[in-house]
Formats: C-alpha cells, structure tokens, sequence
C-alpha cells in the first residue's frame, strides 16, 4: 500500500518511487527557498541565552564587604578547597556532605582533566599506580556522550570502547560484561541527570548497578560522574535521580566514584564555580595535587555565588525561572519533530524533561548529510560524530540538537530547516534503493 | 681587640668569649620578654594587605554591562585566548604584542603548571618529543627562590641544579657551563623583576645572554619567565627591566622564551587575571592543549579588570597607590636590620627597590636555628630551606622576609623579634667555637 504524497508523515517504506520523487522535488523547492533566506542560525552548542544570563545579574549587587562567614578575607590568596559556604552550596547540589567537595575555578572541565591527568600521571586517589604504567588502559564511554569528555581521554592516549545509552542510563548489561573481562577498563563517563545529548536520566537500578560493580571492580577503576544538570528541570515534576554518593557507600565503593558540577548552567556560562566531590580519601589525594598547581580558587566569585543563590531552595527557585525560558524551546523543538517526523520512519528523536539537549537518530548513514544540507541553509548543527569517541559515529546517524540559545523565533526557523533537511536527505536515500 | 658588651653592633669576632657569654644572657632576656607577650605575627607569604586590596574595591562597580568591546558577551561560553582588551592588557604588562599573550583565570602558577605539565607529558611548544621521553631531565634553578616553582619540577621529577643568584640576576657563567656541557637541562626558572625572594633585577647583560644561550641550547630547553612584579616598584625611579621578548627577538630565540603575569597583586591576590606569554608559535601550541581542558576563562573578571585598570598608564597610577603602602613597610625592614645588624657579622641582606619580599643570609647554619626561635616567640617566618630546591639549603643560611602583609605597628614588632632571634642564634653559635 502507498500513501498519498501530500501526507508529510507517510512512512517512508509506504511511499512508491514516483511518490518519492515528488516529494523530493517539493522538498527540495522548500529547501532552495531556506538558501534564499541567507539564514544564520546555530544549534551547535548548550549555551544559556543572553535572557538566561540576565536571571543572574543580581551576582554583582552582592558580596560587598568581601568577607566570607569564617572571617576570610576572599580578597587575598587561601583557601584550596574554597569557602565552606561555597562547599555546602556544592554538597547540596551533588546530594553529598560538605567535607567531600571542592569549591573550585570557573572550570569543571578544567577539573575533571586535571582528574584525569593526574589519575594518568601519578594513579587515582587512594592509589599509587599511575595508569600510564599500568598496561593497556581503556574506558567506558555511554554513546552518544559529550565530546569535551571523549577529548580528554584522546589526549592522554586512553582507549575508548563504546557502551549503549539506554532510556534509564547506559546499557548495564555491557558495562558489567565489559568490566568483568577486561582487566585495562580504568573507567566510565556518566551524566547521571539529563545526560548529554539524550536528556535520559539514569534509573535508581542503574545507578546501584554501577555502585555495585564498582566495588568488586579493579582497583584503579573510576566512575567519572559529571552532574552538569543536576538541577535543570523543565517541570517541578521532573523525575528525582538517586543520591548517587550514598549509593556508592551502600555498596562500599565510594572510592571509586568522583563527581563534578557547576553553576554554569545556573548562573554565568564560564564565569561560576565548579565543584569537585568524592570521599575524604578521594579529596586528600586530589589536594596534595592541586596545591602544586593553585594556591586556590577565586573566592570573591564563590562569595557572590552564595550570596545570591542561597542554598538548595534558592538555586531551585533560581532554575524555575530557567525553566519558564527553556520549556518554550523545548516544546517547540518537540512539537515540529513530532507533527512533521512522527511515525514518517526517518528517525527518532527523545524527549528531554531538562536538561541542554535532544539528541536526534537519522536512517543509518545520513546524520553528517543531514548536518551538511543544514549548513547549507545557514543552520550550524554539531558535527555528525561529535558525540561519539574519535568523532566516529559508526552508524552515522547521531544527531545532537542545542535549543538553549536561540531565541523562539530563530529556533523556530531553524528546526523548520531541521525538518526539512531530515526529510530530503531520507527521501534521496530512498530513491537510491 | 674587643669591643664593649653594650655596643649591639660590634662585629661577631671582636667579642670576647665574656662578652657573648654577657650578650646572650641579654638577648635572652629580651627573648622570653617577646615570648612574654604572646605575639602572634606571621611574615611568610607575599600577601597584600586589607589596605591594599581596597585599593582594588573599584573592580565591583564597573562592567555591569558585560558586553566586551567586539561584542562578546562575558556572561557567555567561549574565546580560549580571553578577552582582546585584557589580552592588551597583558600584553603592555608584559612588554609584547597583544597576539603573544592569552589571558587566563585566577591563577598564573595553573599555567605555569599546565605548561610544565604538557612539555613533560607531550613536548614544549614547537616539538613534538616529550621531556619524559627525552632521557634525564634536569632544570637550573636559581637559588635562593620560589618554592611554588620548585615544587611543580619535583611534583614532574625533573632534577633541579642549582644556580647561584647574583644582583643582576643568576649568575650567567654557571648557566653557560651548565647549559654547554649538559644536554638534558630542559630549562631554566626566572623571576627577571625583584625575583622572589631577593628582589633582584636581571641586568641587560643578563637578559641578553639569556637570549643568546637560548638559541643555540638544546632544542627541549625553555626558559621559564614569571614576571609576577613587573610594574611592583616601590619608587618612580626604579630599574627597568630590558624587554625580554625584544632580546630573545633579536637573538632568533623568541620561541624558547615563555613569560607569566597577573594582577594577584595589582588587584586582588586569587581573584584576578592571569596572562601567559609566547611566541605566535608557542601559543598555538599551547592553545591546541588549552582547549583540551577548558571552553575559556572567567570573561566577567577580565572585563571588570580592563575597564578598572584601563591601560598601562592605569596600572602604573594604580601601582603608585600601593608603593605608598608599603614603602614604610620596606623602610621599616631595612631601618632595623641596618641599625641592629649592620657591621655585627651576622649576616647580610638584600634591599629591594620593589616586589615583596627580601633575603636574609644569616651565618652558615643558622637559618633553621633562627625561624624556630622566631616561632618560639610567636613570629612565623617562612620555613628555612624553603627557598632552594627539595626545601635543602645546603648552607641552612637562607630566610624570606614577607613585609607586606602585617600592618607597620606589627611589623616593627616582628622584625625587633627577628633580629634578636638572629643575635641570639650567631651568639651562641659563637659561643660554641
């Protein structure tokens, strides 16, 4: 049976060719019609929008007499772990005890290399086995992930084996699996809430599945846990992830996980303080580390932080307010895949309930046409691959989709041409069988 | 001859074995007078004062549009290189073109690290052959110095000689030897302007024989330049340093050279901006590394501090500021160890024209003797041995006076400490023989 060519959502495998040859045509008079618009839009990256940024202008109205609730002077030299209030602010938000957070720089990525580095260079904490001298070393990366953490793990020269995102967080099937028969595994990426590019959050039986295999793991294996959005729902309904520390002591293996977090998301993009958190024994090692390296954080920017979050209530009040900018785009992201892909066979696509993005999923071996025929209409898309280890998607059908930055309008544009290119690059693929 | 007991100033050797026997007991006296009174004073680390840091309070009410001169927004992701007008900044700091600075976070000793760090792990800017990989490793060090910068060599294990420092900077026969007749020395550490702990400036002669060695040295060696007091005289007539970048320049050697700075202690110490400084060719390389670790700086800071500070000819009103608060200071110092020790054959002293510190020598095997009656009496100095390599000085002589931190009332009391603490250790010391 083939369905009539003016229905946009026929599935793509009902469509006879000359249907699809029509629709090509229509398609590509739409697309033409894009490249006369001289569109520059960009979906590329998750940044806040200057409307976001704007939420957080109160930072600089605070924090007048400099001096911290222990007396600290946050003008002068001090301090590696940063302020304690700064410290709590960060144990609230990673759901841990102030002893086991750092308050640091403007940088979590700068701390989760440094982790890294010195995991590489010296051995984790609680360790004296440099990885570098222990064999081969491998690690664990849920696909599609975030590039800046595949990045560093290319830089050091550590092997990236593929796992499965699942709805509920990676595939712990082959987690375990790989893990238990492959001695080199020194390691996995996680983004617990709202990974990146899905949005999945992980489930409370993948969480104590990881805290359990972490145990019984290698001794140099680590669980690199970056809470990036921690906080950034979309609805006050959103699901709840499990306190992934207290998991982590339940099965005794605390050591073993390390978390990071920021407020770059919650206040300034860059320009906030980034946290740190493991076990007392975890920090201590990581602190004879950085006090070669820092003679400690800009506390001036903590002070400020904490003068105008507050606490816990404070930042959820704060990212409620995020949320009334965010939701719109998000919808509006959904609402075009689902009214024009739904059902069409040509991808899919999850649903974030927080988070920075969505990630989409082409017929195999389209995702960097897709990007290209994007580009070609003036809409940046991340590179097809960047969201797998060594850029290699090897489906290429990954698609990352950022609606933070733009404003309604522009996103609204730009997905139009989304649509459209997924749709001619899937219809072209068809007519070629 | 033997000069009267009462003469405090009577060189060592002219006292009779009564004489000291008489003056310990006095000294004594005064000795646990001091402990009498409970002082809590500390003269470790180059800190600024409260009254300096005030000086700097402006930083909060500028940049409150956040909007840099291009059109970046601050508050946002991205520019690795920093902002350009704070690049500028740096760069006029510095004596370079804006294009050989980028500027950073909070932290200069970060980058020196992270530059360190990466020349080990992947090799200096312009090669491609890792310290670790290149046979031993060793670095000239002049001594007395910065114990952060040895401390990030031993963290690397790379061997440090140690080279004797002269008034006008290391002593440069002793670098040419070791430099001609020792491959695997990879670099050198230099603080060219009122060097930390002596305050001595490096001569012409000594940067352009720098330079010199520079270019015919192995092609591993850099020198490392932490011009940390650039602009930190104490006089409108003090030395100037030569361009460092010129000299190397003219001598073809610009890509051996990398050079550090920041406002810790032009603004506030820890929460300003850092710069390093290169080579076009230097910086690409660093920056291939840079984006590894970091999405960029803190802009917000970097905007407040350009719009606080403006220009070079800011910097140096703002600088004048600060000579005011502590030339007293550094007065104070050198009025009491003139009057109470010069001509005694106690030991000996430098007297900088600016920075923040001084060097105290005491007589052979003193110093450790003298920091711990210091601190007997309540005065913290900064531990002797601190200033030389692997905290081994191997005359045990050497002591760091940090002036700047205590109010003068302070002050006075704890450097009238410190000279009794040095009297009474060369006395007894004398009485021993």
């Amino acid at each position: 049976m083939t369905t009539m060519i003016d229905d946009p959502t026929a599935t793509l495998n009902q469509l006879n060719p000359e249907a699809l040859s029509s629709r090509e045509r229509e398609l590509n008079i739409q697309y033409q019609q894009f490249r006369l618009d001289n569109l520059s839009l960009d979906l590329t990256r998750g940044k806040p929008s200057p409307s976001q940024l704007a939420l957080s202008n109160g930072l600089d109205e605070v924090a007048s007499d400099f001096i911290a609730n222990d007396g600290t002077d946050t003008r002068n030299y001090g301090g590696l772990d940063g302020l304690s209030e700064a410290r709590q602010l960060g144990a609230d938000l990673l759901g841990v005890n102030p002893e086991e957070v750092i308050a640091g720089g403007n940088s979590s990525l700068t701390l989760m290399y440094l982790y890294l580095l010195n995991a590489w260079h010296y051995g984790p904490p609680g360790t004296t086995t440099p990885w570098r001298e222990a064999g081969p070393a491998r690690f664990l990366c849920p696909v599609p992930g975030y590039d800046r953490h595949f990045r560093i793990l290319e830089d050091l020269g550590i092997e990236m084996v593929n796992v499965a995102m699942e709805l509920d967080g990676p595939n712990m099937d082959q987690v375990e699996e790989q893990i238990e028969n492959d001695d080199s595994i020194r390691g996995i990426w996680c983004v617990p809430k709202y990974s990146n590019p899905g949005g999945q959050v992980y489930s409370d039986a993948t969480i104590d599945r990881l805290a359990r295999l972490s145990k019984s793991s290698n001794p140099l294996f680590r669980v690199m846990c970056d809470n990036a959005y921690a906080v950034h729902d979309l609805d006050d309904d959103c699901p709840d992830l499990a306190n992934v520390m207290d998991a982590f002591r339940l099965h005794g293996s605390e050591d073993k996980l390390v978390m990071f977090g920021s407020t770059s998301k919650i206040t300034r993009a860059g320009a906030g303080i980034s946290f740190i958190s493991g076990s007392r024994k975890t920090l201590h090692h990581f602190k004879e580390r950085m006090q070669v390296f820092t003679i400690g954080p800009d506390k001036v920017t903590q002070l400020r932080h904490v003068r105008f979050l507050r606490d816990l209530e404070g930042i959820k009040d704060h990212m409620r307010k995020h949320a009334q900018i965010l939701k719109p785009k998000f919808n509006l992201v959904q609402d075009h895949l689902s009214n024009e892909l739904e059902g069409a066979g040509m991808g899919e696509w999850t649903k974030p309930r927080g988070g920075y993005f969505l990630s989409f999923n082409s017929l195999p071996g389209l995702a960097s046409k897709i990007v290209a025929l994007a580009a070609g209409a003036g809409v940046k898309l991340t590179p097809a691959g960047s969201t797998f280890p060594y850029r290699r998607d090897p489906d290429d059908i990954n698609i990352r989709l950022a609606p933070t930055f733009p404003d309604l309008h522009e996103l609204d544009k730009a997905i139009k041409v989304f649509v459209v290119c997924v749709q001619l690059a899937s219809i072209r693929q068809a007519l070629t069988k």
